[in-house]
């Protein structure tokens, strides 16, 4: 029978800026080569101290403007993180981050931030969070891992939240069935899958939110190769939701 | 360690009309209480003779303006099966099918179909072909299962596609984290996690594609409850991408 299995990563201390975050999930779980290690967005940003302290961010005004019932100053980060305001109804904001993602807030959030008062950003280069974390486990372990960042994305048209791939290394985040044909002769219709994304959102399932579960580990797809998360950003040319 | 199992539901025959679909998985499988079974919508339209031939079908003249290189008579099966046309780019047609989910093609395929000049519609009521078969899982096996029915739909921004939920029944398919606060006493941003989306993702790692692997079993997440998939559409007045 073909599985596979997705495993929490409990016992994490708190994570803060300068943390060796490989070398703590490893501790805590046996990895074994072709795992794949799935970690939030807001640990991997601590500990690249991603962390904005909103004392002395000066609003603009059209961050007052956007701002609806938040913090201006929050807004002011948000507009700072973003390459293109794609949709808005305040607070509501809808970004494109400057990596390309598309998503509420450009990824800025204040929830589980190390304080009040504080912002969390996106890592600045999230594939290569992914890579550096990766070799670390190589080095740690002797295993060759493939390692999401993930984040949690709404949806056009879908409610509630998925968990999808920011940061790829050690896999490719497609999987291209291009040209396949099905048993009847036909071209397969949907030939490109999310499987990074499928991952992320699987990992979500045992992490949560309020749990202090900031990685888990997705064993039994064998994952091999090189990708990174930019694969995913849909390209201007073929996007007809910009 | 929290963790959970996905395992594909392998030796299944070819689906046909009028199948037993719980029986022919139960027979190829131990259910467990609290099990989700993913099945992929195909085996379900299958199963319940939601197949046209596109012999005989007239195309509308707004079926050829909208056809490109497709088949005008298949176009004319995806426009009756929409109630909206969001986005099209001949031959890409971004429609928002009668249950109010948008889909390329209205989720009209004709890949996997039974035959040549054959195409396959979504089941006309997902969520009651899901607690259909559930009801009958209990039958045959004494389990108490939740059922998702899922199809891979493409999304805004991203490249490829990912499996979502388009039936449910026997668990909510949102997890509500409103007003929960994380330890430093900020209300959570991302509120809802779409589970359900996750979980059929999850599934669609060991399904694939080619294999005629149209089932899968996700194990440990003691799954309950009750829901529907129309939870996860998103209501009109909260929608910024219609």
């Amino acid at each position: 029978m073909k599985e596979f299995r997705v495993i929490a990563v409990e016992g994490l201390p708190e994570i803060r800026a300068g943390d060796d975050l490989a070398a703590l999930i490893a501790e805590r779980t046996e990895l074994e080569d072709g795992d794949a290690v799935v970690i939030a967005q807001k640990a991997v940003s601590k500990v690249e101290r991603r962390v904005v302290s909103l004392d002395g961010v000066e609003p603009s005004p059209r961050a007052r403007a956007l701002s609806g019932d938040r913090d201006p100053r929050q807004t002011e980060v948000i507009l700072q993180e973003t390459a293109r305001v794609v949709r808005s109804r305040p607070p509501l904001l809808i970004a494109q981050t400057h990596h390309g993602f598309i998503c509420a807030s450009a990824g800025v959030d204040a929830s589980n931030a190390p304080e009040v008062g504080s912002v969390v950003l996106l890592p600045a280069d999230p594939d290569a969070s992914a890579a550096r974390l990766r070799a670390r486990f190589a080095e740690v372990t002797g295993r060759e891992v493939a390692v999401l960042v993930s984040d949690s994305f709404g949806r056009a048209w879908r409610q509630g939240t998925t968990d999808i791939a920011i940061g790829v290394a050690g896999m490719s985040p497609l999987l291209d069935l291009h040209g396949e044909r099905d048993p009847a002769g036909y071209e397969l219709h949907a030939t490109t899958i999310a499987v990074a994304d499928e991952i992320t959102g699987a990992a979500q399932l045992v992490m949560g939110k309020l749990d202090r579960v900031p990685a888990a580990i997705v064993r039994g797809l064998n994952l091999t190769g090189e990708g990174s998360a930019q694969e995913l950003v849909m390209p201007p040319e073929r996007d007809l939701f910009r």
